[in-house]
């Protein structure tokens, strides 16, 4: 976690509004993807240049720009330059550290979330910036890395299936930020798994590693709390708000996004809960097995060492010692110690120790 | 819980208004049961296709359809065709992982609640998502399965028994609401009972099973609150909210339901605190435990250690030890061992550890 | 507490308004009392039926029915139908499981309280449902008992005491719900002094018991709060709200009545975080007598077992050990034990355990 | 902390605004100061009864009445029937268990403040009530005891220093309770002293005694608290009132004694902090130095222990034993002894445990 | 912390407006800076005396007052007087114990901030308070010591890099607000090494040490916590603000600096949470080596306890012991203390207790 804000650092001092790339270099080759569609026309097109874009934009088809990578400032400033766009908005799209958030610039909004993944192996949740510039006319989307996650939207749109051709871009916007929501449940589902796993760890063996487990988790939700929970107010700050980009139809759409995303934070709160419940378990686990521990020793050493005195006794060299010279003594000291043992066994067992 | 989520994957990618049942096909035959009623008269059936219900909807009567079983998609979908409903609402009848909430489209209400029930075996909670359309003429539930829950109100409604006949829809799906919150009472009862069962197991005798127990108790108030707490709004929604459906004389009794979902709510919060209170106590037992065992030990250690050692120094070899040579040595050194033990035991009576 | 919601299940299935008393039968005669006074005009009654306040409704005076006992469910629906109230309330009088409430019905106020009373012998808190309705002539009040904590009332009216005889309802509404808060302080003295009660046992002697009394505190001050919470916004409403039943000059009593509402609360906060304070001492009494305990083992272990060794070296039967042969073998041994164990103290001692 | 409540329940079943002193009787004299000035003109008063203050109420100066002690409930009563007083503003004053507030009687303003000090010895935080009438005219200010912490507004006031003279009397009124927030200061800077001294103490030597100490502080704290928190509501209000007896350049101040409130309950809250902090602290400690304790048991124990069974073969008494024969059995005893020892030691060490 | 508070008492009972520093004073110099700017123009100049930056009041350049050094209260209470500013407002320049706040002084705006700075060693927070004044024709800023951090904003001033020169004061006000939260990141990624580190010895070797650590790093979040939550309405004061001298464009930077608040504050409460997490894994670690440590105690006396006894019973000195003659006896005993060893070692490998 504090590995993302080490970056960070090298901008201070810098005019605001300077473009710096914050974050890791993910991918090599930035690549830019052009879709203009209409209900009944389309066009897809893969650019290299930002220049390429600029026929589009005039067009009066839906525009969607889709941007992978983000670390070439310079392209970036291109596009600011085309579009009209304000300097920190540029600075917010380069700076991959940003919280998810909504801003109004009249004309365009700027929507800025985060596409969750979850590695299994280091129990870590990665983040990666996705940034969404919707005007009237076309909808512009940052990626950090090439990713397939909006194949499907694009399939959907060149085969007009769905709603999304007959509508504008503030519904491919709505689609794409959908998308991106979704995805949390898939996250969501292997923390759960992982979380029964747990559970099942605790009551067969718990050990010193499933208290790191437990730990991890928590930082991964953690880190998972910090990225959604902004997210309940971008989204009803679209639902709701007053912005006319949104229209009418799109917002009962949002409604139901903003319905999934209250189930994400919900669940995030349940598996907190559980998390710490399990902690409490364990704790007790541990204090349980000590308890093992200790009685053992305590039933062994309480039986044997009576035993060992009573044959210290008849091991002392004591002149006068009359049960020394009984014929019957051996076997009279081993009934004794049998006896003793065995009392105390009942003793525990009554006890409730054994 | 997580396994809840699990199925929920299945949609992504997917554009929004597809009908995919999420969760458990618990039924296989869909009944569709049509009650039409006013103060004076009264018809009732059970239907096998959407299309018999399409009469009822043109009289001057309350209709009221009851659908058991959500996992047919095309009949919900011909539901949907015909009461003109829409794809987002139908959406979220199928999938049942719905929290519960209310939305007003104008001219219908769509509201989801949950049918709890309580598994004493497995202390879990099963959820049933029951959803309400409320409209100035008609009701329309769905429930997952077929349940005998609403009977008596059906039987109230044949008999004409109470206000119900008197009143419109608004007051019918009123009735539905209140039963299915009545039902939550059971459910706190029994879980009433088994917190006494587990404040009396702690005070005999608490083991790990106890531990369990209360991580499960705790587990299924969590899911139980997740599941009413939107509740909350949901009803103070019906009560103040601005719909025209709502009559006047309705909301006095929408304020008695919220009554009630608070008092479920202020229980709920009650038993959280109790459990978190016997953790406290359980662990404080363990620990407790674990010092009687301790002491035990402690003491017989004490006692026989020393002795032990007297009995070891009788037993040396030594050429030259006069007491060895005394008649009366034998005896006197029992004298001391029980000199040594009896006032051992005196000074841990006298510090409280016997 | 879970015993309060028992009953509660045998009213499912029946439709609302249906008057089913929940609780304890606590009383078999049901007793009216009547008192109607103005300035001037004073006059009381013991009534046997309903049929008898009838007189009083419509003189000028401002009149008050106590009625003891509301298990008599026909009484209390005559009383509805002379007074002209909704069934709801009536419902709410007989059901004494609701939480404290005010609800305004224009024409009358309905007013729930909880009278409460501490048994200090099972550390239990027993709550009395206390129902008023004010109107602009009358107030009516329902107790489930017998009970003399209205008496002083009674008294003043009739000697003309204070102000009450020349205000109208609203003031003798606000001197009852005044009693009725002013005796919760006498519950929080008498916690207060367990509190400290069990302040000193933690300080001289904490025992398993102490624990059970923390605990059993802890729930009573958990029903007090579920008591007492929502009387905040009760009494709150009642001050601020728009009712024109409440005459200005009584808001200010009311206000009064506020702030001691405000001030139980906060008492009750307070009794919470010190029994939260004191768990924790108690849990870490137990640690650190199980210290003590370890302790005193070590030491008697530590200091007994290398005695015990060196005895049993002198034990050995080998033929060639020229210690043995030694005349001042036998005291010299007497003397490195003494110095092994004398060292060994000093050692613990340098070491702070002992 | 209940030793305060329990005065209280001699007040149950009195006519509201019935004067009866609650609090301990903290002096035996009612001293009366009257103070009246203006830009110009300056008079000073020591009077022995309330009529004396009649003739400063007419001037156009400034007055300032300070009234210490409020048990004689006569006294208070005259006040309260020249100065024109609301009954339950005098039940108020003389009932010093009030929370610090504010209300608003158009024509006056009533303030109750707690001043705070704190008797190191015993941890406890005493309180005194100061009640403030405010009027467009004159202040008037009841102490409990003859308090010497607004002599040095006297003398500001006497010798014309600082702006209080040219102001009116909501000046005077800030000054004074300015005064009292600023000695809350002095308390925080003592507890802050003996948090730091049990900081020290945690890391040095903590005991049983550390833990008591953690848990006084704790109560004081939340006293503290109790008698703040409702401070900032009342400086607030003061501040963004819209009672006309604030001038507008009083504000200002009032928003600088704001923000010192706010100060005040920001530190507080982070001493809790702390000492929940330091809680975990000590508990650990105790864990720790169990463990260190156990070490030592366990570390002797396994050497000894295994020596011991080595001397106690060799004191067998069997009449084939080779060993025994072997003129250097004994010495070959020690030697294996040593080794034994030894390489336990390396062992333990190895495994950091020594 | 508290050591911080000790300083304030020194000001109770001085008038209000008492210029009085509280703090230490860090610096024997003070340095005043002043450059005047726009768009074409640019001045600096070290200035020794207050007056000298008169002549640039008057120019119709932007003005900045740069003064490092409070604590010469005469010097303050100048500019106070030529620049026109409240005492109170002066009072808080130079009492260094400010909360971070703003305040409208409707023809200038007043705002405190705390530059903060990380020591690693003692891990503490140190601050220093600046204070802003802006006019809509000047910014003058405090500071208590010499720092350099403001001088990449000098540099591009002078250099007229970036906006700062094209804009007004309220834009240079921005930019040091801008510059002293940027600073904060240093901090966190710091305090995120910091626990990190701790992270990391935890699972290799946590001491003592690592909980003092732990304690630390919680008091340096929650003084940290202190400074930078009223920040957060200082800066969306600042943006949604009803005040004249931030003007419009300006506003949308402010939005910026309120992201990044905000994002600071995610970042403390996340490294909260972290902290505590860490410390239940270190008391699970203790509870855990005490396991370890009973175990091996209870696993050596549980083997050796019984052989000692075995070698007890044959050095007994009975006459009639017939195993004592059998020439096979020695060896005997020798194999059956073998066996014994070895299936209790069998047996406590199969309990998982080895």
């Amino acid at each position: 976690m504090s590995s993302l804000i080490r970056k960070r650092t090298q901008k201070i001092g810098q005019p605001p509004g300077t473009l710096v790339h914050i974050g890791a270099k993910k991918t090599d080759k930035v690549g830019i993807r052009i879709i203009g569609y209409s209900d009944t026309q389309f066009q897809e097109k893969e650019a290299e240049t930002v220049e390429e874009c600029l026929p589009f934009k005039d067009k009066p088809t839906v525009t969607w720009i889709n941007i992978d990578g983000v670390h070439q400032v310079e392209m970036i400033e291109k596009i600011g330059k085309y579009f009209d766009l304000h300097p920190l908005l540029l600075e917010d799209i380069v700076n991959t550290e940003q919280r998810p958030k909504m801003e109004d610039f009249e004309d365009h909004l700027f929507i800025v979330l985060k596409m969750l993944s979850y590695r299994e192996e280091e129990n870590e949740i990665m983040a990666e910036q996705i940034s969404l510039i919707l005007s009237s006319e076309y909808v512009i989307s940052f990626q950090e890395t090439v990713q397939d996650v909006f194949n499907p939207i694009r399939e959907r749109i060149r085969k007009g299936k769905g709603r999304v051709r007959k509508r504008g871009p503030d519904y491919l916007a709505y689609t794409l930020i959908d998308t991106v929501i979704d995805n949390y449940f898939v996250i969501l589902e292997k923390l759960g798994e992982k979380i029964e796993d747990i559970e099942e760890e605790l009551v067969t063996d718990p050990t010193q590693e499933t208290l790191h487990l437990i730990y991890d988790l928590k930082k991964a939700i953690l880190f998972l709390r910090k990225s959604i929970w902004p997210l309940r107010e971008v989204v009803s700050g679209l639902e709701r708000g007053e912005s006319e980009l949104i229209q009418e139809p799109t917002r009962i759409y949002l409604r139901d996004v903003y319905d999934h995303t209250i189930q994400v934070i919900d669940t995030i709160e349940t598996f907190r809960d559980m998390l710490s419940g399990m902690l409490d378990i364990y704790l007790s686990s541990i204090s349980n097995r000590m308890n093992e521990v200790m009685k053992v020793l305590t039933i062994i050493a309480t039986i044997f060492i009576p035993l060992t005195l009573i044959a210290g006794i008849y091991g002392m060299n004591f002149r006068y010692m009359p049960e020394l010279e009984w014929s019957w003594g051996y076997p009279m000291v081993w009934l004794i110690m049998l006896a003793v043992g065995v009392s105390m066994l009942i003793y525990f067992r009554r006890k409730k120790m054994l």
